[in-house]
């Protein structure tokens, strides 16, 4: 199994994060001369943007996953653990995973994002966040919990809060996750129900700001708000949350407040580097942007610190727009290709400019048939958008065999109106949603170092 | 969405359970002229022979499921409702469902069996079973924790007991899972990891009787063990676990008492029929054997009440053969069959003789490329075999784009000898096999009735 090479590789690369960042670098860095350890605590790589499509049972955790020593089994140079880094070390160059310890001389951090609550962590019980499978599963077993619930519900009002549907945040995750429960109660499920009528439910979007999808042209968002209008999703713009507790949702527009109950509110609005960003600044002095991020330098590094990289949705990148890149696939992507090329070119003495992050454009699924991009010299919307959409998320997607199961997925879903994947699955799986419950096993926790057994 | 029959039914059935014995029945009842109420308390039906591929990282456990609601849903006369049936009313003819009340003239009761751990129930915790999706999910995450845990170990007898793998069982589920396993560690993971080599991995198959398989032919059984053994399969026959505790399996064979560390133990041996079969029982009078499986008559009642059925793993049918037939899937489905025709020829004042069992064979995959498949007449091992059993299998499955999915996955896997689905998922994803952990949040526990919200 041991690769002879021309010259043993003796500058080890360590990095911290499996997602697209940390997995294009180490891409970029397979078969090149050094040690690659790419530290993640889970055992798979995640094709994030589709993690909706789980919440709303149309795939499969595994059909938007790729095992990392699978994806890396071939590159000889390169070693996959499992585990959380809990600390680093920068004068001796080390990384701390539990009570091992993992020296590099070049360190890449990119363990991305978590969701924000803007302060009130007590909501997170009872409005979920879309970052992990298990946030995934949840949010799809509280989802179709309510349906359920719903069809053996007597009182007509609880069975209104079951029937309504709340989604806080009207970027991508929260526009795709409205559409696709619109489509939900309004197509899919029609059908299935006797006692109840599903085309009654309400899905309810908040955004904070003027316009949906504020990062796309204006023009867009407005025909992606008329998409969603017609789909039978109700939009709020220029409204803040101001109190989640038990099954009501309290918000303001303007000097309005209003009170919904609604037994499934979802969390899509914010979000704050992950602990690592706080690790580094305390460790190194590097700043941080008030959502956690870590402040970098044009090309990446950190300052002080030239062998120490920040990339992906910890990084806040400012020196191209002055304003920080957003935390989207493909920037994490380009800059997990630019470092990986630049460890290279720094072996041979030389180096490269600062990271130019070239935007091919955003885009954003309404629903079946619909959707929104925006490539700058093009704007596409409705079916053809719609297209583009599926290909660009097919390309994205790094295993051959998940593309071929997720277009194949797509299509009979898209035939039949059907979503296969609609399991409820978990402990206590028929339970409905448990806002209440404080010792809620799923309530997303910080995820802890592997206990030895 | 009302349909308009000639004559609105009045003649209520209530199915308890969707499994293949309870979803057999409905299907032949859906569009009858009866009230069909089936019940489950999870809201798909799942195919259980395959879900050790979802064990051990082949198959998503979406793939191998239904949606109860979408199976039915043009099935107009069929209801479908998600909860738990705690008791039954056999006099009143109710079953009581949490605080609601189903109303029956005829009660159909298909729920089937879970593992029985011949009274040591402390052994649960150590020794996951394969019941449920959740069962495979955990029993996944042990598998594949264990490599990884084993990269990370420096003790070289810890790192032995994360590479030895226990199956306690040699039935269909057990040959399955010891085959499945065998080909991870010796071709699968093979290159994935750079401390440990996987093929020292060893795997154990325990079986009490003289033979693995003793419900198909010698010659097959035998056939079935070589297969195993040249995949690398240890196999104890004629072995009696005595004890399981933390990570030590006691075993004995004649008066050889064997002990061995293994972190990843799996339960395949011993079931015992659900609760709903001690309900019956205290309330009608009706006899169960010592597995916990109800006694039924030759029409698959239960003495003394025409208008309750009990079939599937549940029922104790000894009429064909003087010794109960199998708890498998051909018998659940052809019983469904049976009972839902009978119901609609009693409705027009005509019956049906006895139950028969058609005994269509038995098969069981050794790996891939090997199966043996017994029809009686004909007997087949091997690559024919093996693929007769692929076939087999996609026929039962129940939805065509799960069968597409599956044939999919299947062809792949063939191809690269890669596993796709082998995340690690759940509450705690990355901590391993944890058998000492009484709060272990992965117990199998008795599953609880929905709390209204």
């Amino acid at each position: 199994m041991v690769v002879a090479l021309d010259k043993k590789p003796s500058h080890e690369v360590v990095i911290v994060g499996g997602g697209f960042g940390g997995l294009y670098t180490a891409k970029a860095l397979a078969n090149a001369n050094v040690n690659v350890t790419l530290i993640d605590k889970r055992n798979f790589h995640l094709f994030q943007p589709l993690l909706y499509q789980v919440a709303t049972g149309t795939l499969s955790p595994a059909d938007i996953s790729a095992p990392l020593r699978s994806v890396f089994s071939k590159s000889k140079n390169t070693k996959v653990l499992l585990g959380e880094v809990s600390d680093i070390d920068p004068k001796a160059q080390k990384v701390i995973l539990g009570d091992q310890v993992v020296p590099y001389d070049t360190l890449i951090v990119a363990t991305g994002a978590n969701h924000s609550y803007f302060g009130k962590d007590n909501w997170k019980e009872f409005a979920p966040g879309l970052k992990t499978v298990e946030d995934a599963i949840e949010m799809r077993r509280r989802i179709f919990s309510a349906f359920e619930l719903a069809e053996q519900e007597t009182d007509p009002e609880t069975r209104r809060a079951f029937l309504t549907f709340v989604i806080v945040g009207g970027g991508p995750t929260g526009v795709e996750l409205a559409g696709a429960i619109a489509e939900l109660a309004y197509q899919t499920l029609k059908e299935d129900f006797r006692n109840i009528d599903t085309s009654e439910a309400k899905i309810l979007l908040l955004q904070g700001g003027d316009r949906i999808l504020p990062h796309i042209a204006p023009e867009l968002s407005a025909a992606a708000e008329t998409s969603l209008q017609k789909l039978g999703v109700i939009i709020n713009t220029q409204t803040r949350v101001t109190n989640i507790e038990n099954d009501i949702v309290t918000f303001k527009k303007g000097d309005e407040v209003t009170e919904i109950a609604s037994k499934t509110i979802l969390w899509a609005a914010g979000v704050q580097g992950s602990t690592l960003g706080k690790v580094l600044a305390e460790r190194t002095g590097v700043e941080c942007d008030f959502s956690g991020r870590v402040i970098v330098e044009p090309n990446l590094t950190i300052k002080g610190y030239k062998n120490i990289f920040v990339l992906g949705d910890l990084a806040n990148f400012s020196h191209q727009n002055g304003k920080p890149l957003p935390g989207v696939a493909p920037v994490a992507k380009q800059q997990g290709e630019y470092v990986g090329g630049l460890i290279q070119l720094r072996l041979q003495g030389h180096t490269l400019p600062e990271f130019h992050y070239t935007d091919v454009g955003s885009l954003a699924m309404i629903g079946q048939n619909l959707a929104v991009v925006d490539l700058g010299f093009i704007k596409l919307t409705g079916f053809l958008a719609w297209v583009f959409w599926l290909v660009i998320h097919i390309y994205f997607l790094i295993e051959f065999d998940t593309k071929l199961v997720v277009v194949i997925q797509w299509a009979w879903n898209y035939i039949t109106r059907n979503r296969r994947s609609r399991l409820i699955t978990g402990k206590e799986a028929f339970l409905g949603p448990q806002p209440v419950n404080k010792n809620n096993p799923y309530q997303a926790t910080e995820t802890k170092l592997p206990v030895k057994v």
